[in-house]
């Protein structure tokens, strides 16, 4: 099978201008055909806070407010993902950027309200993804680059986790292609040690990683992440990987071990 | 030749939630396939103003500061995209939102800077269309929306005039179908008189317009849309109409006669 490069880069990334024009730059060095599935970071946080909306919280999770949805579209789908393509176009990589709305890429079920009302937040599932548009896309030679607003097809757009997006899109690709699956953020890898930034665990299993969860030494944001890996790892995908964004190029080529392999 | 319908949007629709609805609802109906430009409307104006950022005019025209691009970004390639996106999808037309940028649609060269610096301004040539690119879209069934961003294949986004990106892309692929291309507006058409809906002008040749412009008659935003319209018609275009966005079916299916024909 084809190998098909599923990315996904975090917040702290995208917000610092910098190390995103770095990373475009990267992403245009792989020889591989790639999908690129970004989030937000603070640019939404900002224009909210400049805009005096309110982010609410429940439980310290976040609520997607009718205002909130309207800037996650205008940053996500707007600013971010449109600079991300403009950039990547500049290194002739023909890069064309997507809502889940786009193509009816992907389809997403409002979260229901009970107990706890997200909100205008939505839930996918491996039918959610439109496996044919992204197959005719990339026969097409374009590389698409996802955001993380999807929609009902009833009319509404919805917010949804864009790791999760990243995860279902390489388990759905995984029949039809060899899909490996990377995590891009700021830090070295899954850390032993969060202060010590040289603690990257360079290979984690699952027996491992429920020691270190039950040892609570992996925590908080982590845990998410790694079970989704762990579950891409069983529905088909190849390889996943948790990795520094300024990596990607070594990470995918192989010429030097860094960042943390999920096997 | 196929049939292909090319539809301007104006702003004064887009702003108006009621009206764009029953816009998009009335797309659903025709059967012809066809590719929507909109540009942006007072959405943009309005969060510029919440943001604080000043809108300079030179001569009257807008100047597109980096902050002003940022917001045209945001709004037109998000938040207006995205929903209309999202509403056709719900009446299952299978919609696709683009700016320029994406899948190097649209590749403008940012305006020379004297006598007058209109900062991230783009304009665009025939050449500028990638016509294989909405050829393939059309082949997948898929039905594009543009919005009025472009970019410069150097890594930056560029603020287009909407009227003449339809107008370029219906130029465009007039030698790949037989084009139609209709500018969707509050009024009844072009009028005699702008203070009567009723004074539809319902056809309208070149020595007409040049008469009506040396009255004074047809001034102002028309003007430059009109010189369009008619380069259009010797660029190959079959049809061009100036229309109510309410009669857009009515419009195109000739079931009534409606608004502006340019002939």
């Amino acid at each position: 099978m084809k190998k098909l490069n599923i990315i996904k880069v975090g917040g702290n990334i995208i917000d610092d201008e910098l190390k995103l024009a770095q990373f475009t730059k990267n992403l245009s060095l792989l020889e591989e055909p790639f999908i690129l599935i970004h989030g937000g970071g603070k640019l939404a946080t900002d224009l909210a806070e400049k805009l005096n909306i309110p982010q609410q919280l429940v439980d310290g999770r976040r609520i997607t407010s009718a205002d909130t949805l309207k800037i996650a579209t205008m940053t996500y789908a707007g600013f971010i993902n449109k600079n991300i393509v403009a950039q990547l176009q500049q290194y002739n990589v023909n890069s064309i950027g997507l809502s889940g709305a786009d193509g009816n890429l992907i389809l997403s079920k409002q979260r229901d309200k009970h107990p706890i009302d997200f909100g205008y937040v939505g839930d996918i599932t491996k039918e959610s993804i439109n496996i044919t548009l992204l197959k005719n896309l990339i026969d097409l030679q374009l590389t698409p680059i996802i955001c993380a607003i999807t929609h009902d097809k009833k009319g509404q757009l919805l917010n949804t986790n864009a790791d999760e997006i990243a995860n279902t899109v390489a388990c759905s690709l995984s029949e039809s292609f060899d899909v490996e699956l990377i995590y891009c953020f700021e830090k070295n890898g899954v850390l032993l040690n969060p202060e010590d930034d040289n603690s990257v665990i360079e290979q984690l299993n699952e027996v491992a990683f429920l020691s270190l969860k039950e040892k609570g030494i992996i925590n908080k944001g982590m845990l998410p992440k790694l079970e989704n890996c762990f579950n891409a790892l069983k529905e088909g995908v190849t390889q996943v990987g948790i990795i520094n964004a300024s990596n990607i190029v070594n990470f995918i080529t192989k010429s030097t071990s860094n960042g943390t392999q999920i096997k």
